[in-house]
């Protein structure tokens, strides 16, 4: 397990590099961005992943997402991974925006021809730890996750599938209920199949009908988003916060859109509250 | 004098737009980037400006600048246009990344077939800023300009010329003598002719040993700036400011490079400083 150096650019008093290792997961080689502030010898600084939406790839965050400041002001890293494998030998359907390569919708595909590749799960949830635990000066100990429309989606369910491992989650405009949208049921009935039992552990609304809690949850979701009514449906998951108890802070921000010229917009106040628990302040 | 609005999209507290307007200095539609921070009815704002380099359209500050924070912070309208005319009908070199489009180098071109279209000072000088003293909430007696590169060179040598409109002038990476380097020298002689005495006009080093003088100047150069040797010569400008008794404040910033990844990581700082001198605080 060893990773290649594509870039490394001094920024905003850290390093944001670009990395490409050969994941066992995908059968691909992979590519990820990491922002690793300044640090002091020995020091391991905590983590936030993020997970990036549909079309994107590691570095739609590294340009727009204005994460930098806020990151190197706190202390934190940042790993933004790619949404899908990637490479000629990875099935496609190429006319799609919101299916196969770009979209891989964190699932671990059980059906053919989706399964050998796309792993998106084990990838982020096991395999990329690891290499990030190896290569980096990470703290394990505190990771915090966060992302955006299907990489909200990603952070959702991830982190409450494994809620001791991440100390809060937080979205922007993510995808809430996958199994009762468009583009989560195209996507799970290809990468999943029917049986909509297995589709259950994939739907942030379904694991927490299941069971799964997680007492530090922040949402940003703009009025003016072209996908709100459709696709992201936020209101079922206040709606699950209230039922269950839940204390998500679930924020509606008037006239933002679904772009980056709105993630900007919060990122820095998004890491700023993961930092308070990555840094034991709250 | 009409403009299309071609986008307007909510950012950190205000308004990013995308404007095009018919231009009669560059005979083409001109494409331009405004920040606008929400304000009170009536009430207008200060404005920088922001000229971009080799390459660039009013896309990559907009995209990757991250000013949008310290713009809405401080109250600040951020206006960044285009680096050269575009369309089918402007002559081009398309084989070359530093002449021809997206390479206007802020000069009004004397020589064929360049002359035509090529008019970027006076674009930049007179029509743009009628147009936008016209159409958007901007306080036209509260300027400032900064740039990056050949958009450093732009801000250093149209502030110089017109000291008495802008209360201060930064740049970052700016090539400040065309006429002692490849880049400029290039465009230069087929914008401009052999006669280097038409040079000067469009050379900081030369504005300023010809009488040009302005009292706030910053400028922040990355160490590690691949074209700092070559092209940048930032000791040139140095020289030329302590030679004069010019109080420019320029920074050599360890590590960075030519990218975004630098000019974002002091643009704040740059805003910041701008608005002290926007706002009557210095």
């Amino acid at each position: 397990m060893t990773i290649e150096t594509l870039t490394e650019t001094r920024s905003h008093g850290g390093t944001q590099g670009v990395y490409s290792h050969a994941s066992t997961e995908t059968g691909t080689d992979m590519t990820f961005a990491a922002f690793v502030p300044d640090h002091e010898p020995g020091e391991t600084l905590p983590v936030l992943w993020y997970l990036s939406g549909l079309t994107c790839t590691h570095a739609n965050v590294m340009e727009k997402g204005e994460y930098r400041a806020a990151c190197a002001k706190h202390g934190i890293a940042f790993i933004a991974p790619d949404t899908s494998p990637r490479g000629d030998d990875v099935p496609d359907a190429p006319d799609e925006y919101d299916f196969g390569k770009g979209a891989g919708f964190y699932v671990d595909a059980v059906c053919h021809p989706w399964s050998k590749h796309y792993r998106m799960r084990s990838y982020i949830e096991s395999e990329l730890p690891a290499v990030i635990a190896k290569e980096f000066p990470i703290n394990m100990q505190r990771q915090s996750i966060t992302g955006h429309s299907m990489g909200g989606h990603g952070a959702l369910t991830i982190g409450l599938r494994n809620a001791g491992r991440y100390r809060s989650i937080s979205a922007f405009s993510p995808i809430v209920a996958p199994s009762h949208v468009p583009w989560g049921q195209k996507a799970f009935a290809r990468y999943l199949g029917d049986d909509r039992q297995v589709w259950r552990e994939y739907d942030a609304i379904a694991l927490i009908e299941d069971g799964a809690r997680h007492d530090n949850i922040l949402i940003d979701q703009g009025t003016s988003d072209n996908f709100l009514e459709e696709q992201l449906q936020t209101y079922r998951l206040s709606s699950a916060c209230k039922e269950t108890g839940i204390p998500a802070v679930i924020r509606m921000q008037d006239g933002y859109d679904h772009s980056y010229f709105f993630i900007s917009t919060f990122m820095a106040d998004h890491i700023e509250w993961h930092a308070r628990k990555l840094h034991d302040k709250d």
